[in-house]
């Protein structure tokens, strides 16, 4: 099948922006530029998809073309099922993805599904059409090893080697992110393609299949406070392992192989890629039990890289969790999760990956968001660093986009008491409204978001008050930003950390420039970031106590918090 | 803590009938006549609450009183826990309750984190304020009889006995839904008191603690072909081997003890109440062992029966699974479940329990409202049937109410076609509007309706495509009845079946004679029934299909159905 991506340009196929919008956000989510495996409708994350299949593709999109302003589509597991007439304050399109009753809810019961095309997985932002590429994730990696910068060291990873593994979707950011931060970056990963990928983009400097090779240009760069990276061409547990034989101790040890799904998204020492793609096929079961003896290697050189004196963290892959349940090994969580350690003190203040997208194509129009924040925030000098950083770094992949953390943080007085994703919401859609910007911008984020997600291995691992398996907040999240009028609302289980892992919900809002844009802005754009207030309010957090202060997040039984 | 039910009256403490009606419903789920233990806010169905804890409780109402018309106050698990502005079209109320990530979703997490004040069970109607008492239940029990009848009998009961146990808040409705079906019913409860309490509001005839007593009293109305029931005070397994050891086979064999919950729900033999309560709080442990142990008495006893000529069924209380999954026994599921036998010809259509009640408390009202269904729907026989015996039979317990199944059934043209749901619902809108009822109504239904539930051991067994357990189907449901204005929407986990065994939604419309009631009922009752047609469709229903042409209902990618 031949695939294009996303039409751009201000004509329109559907009977309006809204519909358009879920139009080419789902075509961006399969771009050969934005998508991992398009051919298969894979988008990222190991098999993340963006449709069950191309004939529920088919379907979605004349679903769209068709759909009235006063509509709303429902998809269920990449397959539209159904159309309602509703309102014009509701979404346009309803997503549920790869949901699972509690008891059936794991990797066999949906694989058997899967087979028979009756699910699909949806991951993160694959199934809810809001993947953006590798520029996507690019932002919270950047900004989770700033802070493990700030934490450890001096702001700053000048000096400082990164051993990590997988670049993929989203673990290709790493050694960009890496970089930005001063850094120096060592990175295993057993698919070459993956690695010229990285290298074509602008991610990754260069590739070795050499440990040795590896190390010692590692440790040059590092010595000469150079930033510096290199993906090795092997898989990680061999890296690691050799890295052990050397006496080779990196400052910082994570990873983002796909080891959420040990069939599907990580791959077993002593294979190489074609090979290992075969014994899949052919007995999925050793596969299966191999590529999780090689996890549990992996684990123990990374316990013992921290135990060395590396500052070790589990970068959302669940790699733990699987080494835990499937090897009796308690000991995988002895080193942390990414979350409570960087993340949660944002999550508290309602801050998320928070991104958007130029429907028209025009990279100028990203260039004009880009302005707006700078004007919106004129104080915000780390905001002003990683514009600027973005700029000259970041390549644009499929329809142009930006992501910036952006919370509550409410300021102004009485009703024009606004968020700061509001405050910049608004704005664009101004801009727009003022045909400052060629085409309507459509505002997004990831599902890790501060009020959105339920995982116990990642995003709410270790939460103060022992909840962290409550999936009531996600789902709340998706009915409020339903009742908010975001055009897009989405709910899945899986994601990064695997089927029964996790349930998180995400929202699409369209700022066309309307005044039912501004009206939906405005609303959506203080509950989802005030979930996230309430949810940490609610786990007795006092950073989020403090945000609900300033921001006026009304908390019902605070005093009993 | 004295406790007096919902206010009655045409008076509000709320700023408007919306917030008003969710504060009535919450007070009447409470109602010592609804509730079965209102002091511990336990509403039916084992633990099945209306609100976490009474502090929760009251802030609940003091948010609901201050809560504007365009303003939706969350709960989470039973716990007020955000406030936000939205619009007039969005819900006012939206709920999760009991909700845990798949891996975490079982008993034993829910327990530890309910005994830290972190969780509620909000079983089905209890913690979305939608339960009525035994009134809301008797239709489905009836209907499911009547069904039975029809296909193994003569279309009645006379002269059939039934056999069953559990005369809780909604095995209670199980002795008149018998009579009502002209049959005899025999059924085994070990707390007398609640013998006591069908018999005092006539449900049941008569109780005896003696077998022999039981099966002699119950042989000769059916020889007499006369309506009869008796309350056996005993345990269900106990009574069940004293019939096979006596040589009595019913016609019928059936249990609706709270099985899905071995701690709380269900006795094990050998105890009375009393002693039962003491074992539970002093060795939990032991309690639930001996209750597993009696379990597979029971399991063994009704296979038997039905080895022996009875027609067996499991009435949604998850006995079979408690004791395939705690016994390792896969026979348990040997004798069928009552939806695929007896309910899912009605789902296809949309058709499920649909409820109001009136919130002036007048039962004059509900009188109102039972000519109009004879009054709008004079060709159903069996509606007028079930008008009146309810009239007759039934009495009101809290807030007078009415149940009746309704589904689509599409009638009209063009943008006049309307389901027989929005069309009963915008004609009691009318008559509030005219005065000739006095205050509004709120129409609700149960969570086990046509499209609102995914349940592998109950509503969702047997699905002809496999997908029982696929939990999109609950999620699309809340989500699109909050896009379509519903005033409460809920998502809960657990119910009948028990925590991580099914995942299901609810909705409430208040039908206060305005046009947005019109507006909201008309969406909301094309949308909720809808969501079941496309349900089954999906799942390849032939009667499914046939609806939807009938009630256009459009089903996107039905050609390859
Ligand atoms: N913020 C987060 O929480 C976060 C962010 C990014 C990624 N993740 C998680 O990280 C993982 C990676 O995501 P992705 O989108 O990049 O996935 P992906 O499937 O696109 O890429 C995974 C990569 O790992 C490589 N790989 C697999 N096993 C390997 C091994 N043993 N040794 C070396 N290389 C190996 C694969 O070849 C592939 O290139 C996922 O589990 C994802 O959920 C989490
Ligand atoms: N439509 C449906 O699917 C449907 C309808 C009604 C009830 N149910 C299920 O049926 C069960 C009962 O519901 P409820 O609201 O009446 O619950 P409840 O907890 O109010 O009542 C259960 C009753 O069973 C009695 N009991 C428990 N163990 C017993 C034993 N071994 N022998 C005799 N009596 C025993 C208890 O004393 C109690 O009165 C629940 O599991 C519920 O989910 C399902």
């Amino acid at each position: 099948r031949e695939y294009r991506g996303a039409p751009t340009g201000t004509d329109i196929e559907c009977e309006g922006w809204r519909q358009e919008a879920a139009l080419r956000m789902l075509n961006n989510n399969l771009d050969p530029e934005v998508a991992e495996d398009p051919e298969n409708l894979v988008v990222y994350g190991g098999t993340g998809r963006a449709a069950r299949s191309w004939d529920a593709y088919d379907s979605i999109l004349s679903e769209l073309r068709a759909l009235e302003g006063n509509e709303t589509l429902l998809v269920q597991s990449g397959k539209p099922v159904g159309r309602f007439t509703t309102h014009e304050r509701a979404p346009r399109v309803l997503i549920a993805n790869s949901n699972l009753v509690g008891k059936w809810d794991n990797w066999d019961h949906f694989h058997e599904l899967e087979a028979e095309g009756k699910i699909m997985y949806g991951q993160m932002t694959a199934g809810s059409w809001a993947y953006i590429g590798t520029q996507g994730i690019i932002q919270g990696t950047f900004e989770t090893l700033a802070e493990l910068a700030r934490q450890h060291f001096d702001g700053d990873l000048s000096g400082k080697v990164v051993v990590t593994a997988g670049l993929g979707g989203m673990g290709g950011a790493q050694p960009l992110a890496v970089t930005m931060n001063e850094g120096v970056c060592i990175a295993a990963e057993v698919a070459e393609a993956r690695i010229d990928r990285r290298i074509e983009t602008g991610y990754c400097m260069e590739k070795t299949d050499d440990t040795d090779d590896a190390i010692e240009r590692a440790t040059e760069a590092a010595q000469a406070r150079e930033p510096y990276s290199v993906g090795v061409h092997m898989n990680a547990a061999d890296l690691l392992e050799a890295l052990l034989d050397h006496g080779f101790v990196p400052d910082i040890i994570t990873d983002q192989t796909s080891a959420h799904d040990a069939l599907e998204g990580y791959y077993p020492s002593g294979y190489s890629v074609a090979e290992a793609d075969e014994l899949r096929t052919e007995d999925p079961e050793q596969y299966w039990m191999q590529s999780l003896d090689t996890m549990e290697r992996h684990i123990d050189a990374i316990l013992e890289l921290q135990d060395r004196g590396a500052i070790a963290f589990e970068y959302g892959n669940n790699i733990r969790g699987q080494v835990k349940e499937h090897r009796g090994r308690s000991d995988a969580f002895e080193f942390q999760g990414f979350v409570p350690a960087y993340i949660r003190p944002q999550f508290c203040r309602g801050k998320g990956p928070f991104r958007w997208v130029a429907l028209s194509g025009d990279p100028d129009d990203i260039h004009r968001t880009d302005e707006a924040v700078l004007e919106l925030f004129p104080e915000k000098d780390h905001l002003r660093r990683w514009i600027d950083l973005a700029q000259e770094q970041i390549q644009f992949q499929g329809l142009p986009s930006r992501v910036c953390w952006f919370g509550c943080n409410a300021e102004g007085e009485g009703d024009d008491k606004l968020t700061e994703r509001a405050r910049f919401a608004l704005r664009i859609n101004e801009l727009v409204a003022l045909g400052e910007i060629a085409a309507p911008i459509v505002v997004t984020r990831d599902h890790l978001d501060a009020g959105s997600v339920a995982s116990p291995n990642r995003e709410t691992e270790a939460m103060r008050d022992g909840t962290d398996a409550v999936a009531d907040w996600p789902i709340l999240n998706a009915l409020l930003n339903c009742a908010a009028g975001a055009d897009i609302v989405s709910v899945h289980d899986g994601g990064g950390v695997g089927i029964g892992n996790a349930l998180h919900a995400n929202n699409h809002v369209v700022l066309d420039g309307s005044e039912l844009a501004a009206e939906k802005a405005t609303r959506v754009f203080t509950t989802d970031p005030g979930m996230g207030v309430i949810r940490h309010a609610d786990a007795g957090y006092e950073d989020a106590l403090d945000e609900a202060d300033q921001s006026d997040v009304p908390v019902p039984m605070r005093d009993q918090q």
